[in-house]
């Protein structure tokens, strides 16, 4: 398996599982047409759910903080909603998203390019919160339960994420009660979810219901086993945590409804599209319109927030008309850049190859 | 291609195509647990876009009414807004519901059970303002274009679907600019949709922009070419109108997250979930609990409107353990039963055979 070859990232694969099409039949991706909102309004935004969306009764819901904490809280979400208030756009990723572009293909969620979205989520700061609690010293890990039940791996679970503490007192992190000013849709997790900004998404736990304080590096299955990246099943891997960089522009001109191929009239037009990275700014996206063989500097502008995706821009000379092959890429401030292929691993994670988009420019 | 033979109904299908997934990677279904909803939230309910989801500026937008009326009209969203309102839910289903169950399986969004919804609409109804326009006497069909754009078939087009104007003028059906007690999402059909209650999905033409009275029966795409049940490409079969009976139930348990199989513990449990037909009131909902052998009659309540679904609910006394193979079936009342196998055709419409869910009692 290690000698994975390339799948031609424009076209997706062949041969989608019964399983994998019962997951994207539940689960999906954003329109990419969606990039054009700062904010992604609510339904277009990716959504990966792991088990089924558990019913929440908020009036009878309390988040637990305990384990290694000296003082045990039980929050309602009013205890919540009277804590400190912050309202703030974030770019969440799946950390699958590309998995279907690998050859061999894992398994899983068969994502494209598309499970991605940015919501403006409102809530309370965590770091707060974890001092009210007060850590004691021996505490290394907060272990963050979600409602969310299931079978994973031959494990009956609840959905169980950790941070390290250092990591969860971060600035930034916080738990929210809204999305686009409204409360959490049950999908998102209502009440109450974990945000992390800069973070895959498996990081952001959903109906969240307890956060205990552990003197050990969590072993759960979503910890341990699931969210690593290696090549082989025994070995123990890297664990998944910020996101690569990763520009996608908005397809241009209409599409074929079958194929999603592009038909664009020939002329002047405007290329957009979002950047985004966990490990820092998105300092320089590229576009080329010959496949790869030559790139352009487009230009960036600041995004809503500093954890959200980047709005970049470029005027293309569309007059001669055929077929052409659309690519961006980022750059991010860390110095990584968006590789022309992906990088296999079993569970499938990470892809941030570059993404294409196959044209045809034609007369009107 | 007239002796399809069945495919099991429990499981989806091998092989999706390329095409197929990326589909399923844009528009997604209800998941299942989301029946436990009268109206479905926002971002739960199933989206079939055909094309891309279109801009709109509101402040700019106009629906011309026009054609063979006495009176043109081009109306604002305060127009409309200032109009006799209306707001009820309704039940949607896309007419390819199951299409990705048939063998062979016609290649377009693979749907397996999932594509239904059900929204409160705010609009105002469609008939007052078609006497306010003054139909001629000549006028046979209205034909509602949208916004959306693409190709299809080959053809570059815009949506567009036609209704007799007797159809058109029925009560119930209405142009909504609202979605639950909000302005339409841009997924929805933003600003302005047509929504006919008791029709598949197609019917409810969104971003609409413009409704136009002609004198003989529509020949767009939409309406002569897609969407018809047929057996064979060269005949101009029948037309999809009225949504066929189908209930659908809450999968029990707990889920395996990549083979969706449930999990119950031993012991007894109600069964739950919804049905609907566009032809009539649903009569009954029978459960079965051994793969349809036996049927049990199931509890029907009306739903949130006359156009929406009924609830039914089942107490299973689940005590032994085993695997089971649930099932579900609705009676509508013009007679209609789910069927236990699927009737093959062209565009894979209309599958509304019975569902299936295979379960695992065990010991707590």
């Amino acid at each position: 398996m290690r000698d994975a070859t390339r799948h031609g990232e424009q076209s997706p694969p062949a041969g989608i599982t019964p399983e994998e099409l019962q997951l994207a039949a539940r689960n999906h991706g954003m329109p990419l047409e969606a990039l054009r909102h700062d904010v992604t309004p609510v339904g277009l935004h990716y959504l990966l759910i792991h088990y089924d969306i558990p019913t929440v009764d908020a009036s009878t819901w309390r988040l637990a903080v305990d384990g290694l904490v000296r003082t045990p809280l039980s929050l309602s979400l009013e205890d919540l909603r009277a804590r400190p208030t912050i309202r703030v756009p974030v770019t969440f990723e799946c950390a699958g998203n590309g998995r279907a572009r690998l050859s061999p293909r894992p398994v899983s969620q068969p994502w494209l390019s598309e499970a991605v979205g940015t919501a403006e989520w409102t809530g309370t700061p965590l770091a707060p919160l974890l001092r009210d609690a007060g850590l004691a010293d021996d505490a290394v890990d907060l272990v963050f339960t979600g409602l969310d039940r299931g079978v994973e791996g031959g494990i009956e679970q609840d959905y169980e994420r950790s941070l390290a503490v250092t990591d969860a007192a971060r600035d930034g992190v916080l738990l929210a009660y809204g999305l686009n000013g409204q409360p959490l849709p049950p999908q998102h997790g209502f009440p109450l979810r974990l945000v992390v900004p800069g973070w895959y998404g498996m990081t952001n736990v959903k109906w969240l219901t307890r956060i205990t304080a552990v003197a050990a590096p969590f072993q759960g299955y979503q910890q341990a086993t699931s969210y690593r990246l290696r090549q082989e099943a025994d070995e123990a891997g890297t664990p998944l945590t910020l996101m690569e960089p990763r520009a996608l522009m908005i397809p241009p001109g209409v599409p074929d409804f079958l194929t999603r191929r592009r038909f664009v009239v020939a002329g002047r037009h405007t290329l957009t599209g979002r950047a985004w990275s966990g490990r820092g700014p998105i300092l320089r996206v590229e576009v080329s319109v010959d496949g790869g063989a030559s790139w352009s500097d487009t230009r960036v502008e600041d995004g809503p927030s500093p954890w959200a995706w980047s709005r970049w821009s470029f005027g293309w000379d569309a007059s001669a008309v055929g077929e052409f092959d659309l690519c961006c890429r980022a750059t991010d401030a860390a110095g990584r850049v968006q590789p022309d292929e992906p990088t296999w691993n079993l569970g499938g994670y990470a892809n941030n190859a570059i993404q294409r988009v196959q044209v045809t420019v034609r007369t009107a």
